[in-house]
């Protein structure tokens, strides 16, 4: 039974790194006796390295008395998938992200290890791979993967990091939702758009919006929706 | 010899579809005695149909006594492109136009006709297959294309649309800044980013900077470079 939580962003403006988050994942980790997390940092951030990646969130995983063990560190990483009791995928590029997953073969066995239980946490990039495929994110195309598609955990498409289009605004770009309207030109999948501090609590076979703002649902077809804290995506 | 306008929006805030770039078209189209255009209308800005899109332009080159014909409405479009003295690419999503262009087999008998001395106007998506890849487009992933590769018409990587930070901002999604220094974590080709109202004017060897605004210059592993009008990047 999957036991999930699928973030839109790991920092919210104005505080530290997961802090936000700090109180459901230690009740979640507590709950389930972990004390070691397996982190995929294969999303870099800004370029940063595995190493470095790993370090930053380790630190933040102290706090909670979990240690943390960075992917690219074991020799059969499919292996420490299958072994692990959770995993944290974190936010960065979500081409380069996928592109490594595909060239490791570790997508299905990420979304093997998701359906047998093992705790998930992603944050932005990390949450993008819970949907079917990588075709909303908002990243740069800056590698090209072998396919764009992710580990199918949930059964729609994220979109983190959410925006409303910004009143008055003179930049003739599109905004996020005319970027999925364009989707859904060319797609059937539902789209949740996961506003930044929103959350979906996976457990078992409910999929709950959690944070402090409503998401928006857009369906091929349909008239977008926005649904309160509390809803439960697995109606969808 | 090349012929180029590499524009990074089709319409600037406050002005119709393809206005501001009329006195520049009109010198150039009357110049080279060309009265009709051939569109690539396959990047669908917002999903319109291929005809749609292709009226839009047409109503914008009437003002010209250019008439337009839709690339999708030829049996050969190979030859279309190879038979024109003038091509339009528009804009909208880059995936799908790169898309389409691959899957038709059209990129490298567009870049040969460039390269022939065919004038070539680019807005957007339109621009970003100019470069070298498609790795530094703005847009979503909403489709697949077989390949990133674009026609490599100019020595670099266009960066459409783009956008200084905003100061203040509390979003935690990455600036455009940010991503380009992602793109070069993995590539080393030198990206322009090119601001609402600034083009490129491609005449044989020199790309020059047309329009109100600097431009920036991000190279790999050295600092970012603003550039004036009138600077030609062929010295890149």
């Amino acid at each position: 039974m999957r036991n999930m939580i699928i973030a839109s962003t790991s920092t919210i403006y104005g505080s530290g790194y997961l802090e936000y988050l700090t109180p459901v994942l230690s009740k979640r980790l507590n709950a389930a006796g972990i004390s070691e997390v397996l982190f995929i940092p294969f999303a870099r951030p800004g370029g940063i390295t595995h190493d470095e990646y790993t370090s930053k969130a380790a630190k933040a995983f102290e706090k909670l008395d979990v240690s943390v063990q960075g992917i690219h560190t074991f020799q059969n990483p499919g292996e420490a998938i299958e072994k692990a009791t959770a995993i944290f995928t974190g936010g960065g590029n979500t081409f380069q992200l996928v592109k490594m997953l595909h060239d490791l073969e570790l997508m299905m066995p990420l979304r093997k290890a998701i359906y047998n239980g093992c705790f998930y946490l992603g944050t932005s990039a990390g949450s993008n791979i819970c949907g079917l495929n990588m075709k909303t994110t908002n990243d740069m195309p800056v590698v090209e993967p072998q396919s764009f598609k992710t580990t199918g955990a949930i059964g729609y498409n994220i979109n983190a990091h959410y925006q409303d289009p910004i009143e008055n605004d003179t930049h003739m770009g599109e905004t996020r939702e005319e970027r999925i309207k364009e989707f859904h030109v060319y797609n059937s999948i539902t789209v949740v758009g996961l506003r930044e501090g929103s959350y979906i609590d996976v457990n078992g076979s409910e999929e709950i919006l959690q944070g402090p703002h409503q998401a928006r649902i857009f369906r091929s077809n349909t008239e977008n929706q926005e649904v309160d804290p509390g809803f439960n995506f697995a109606t969808l």
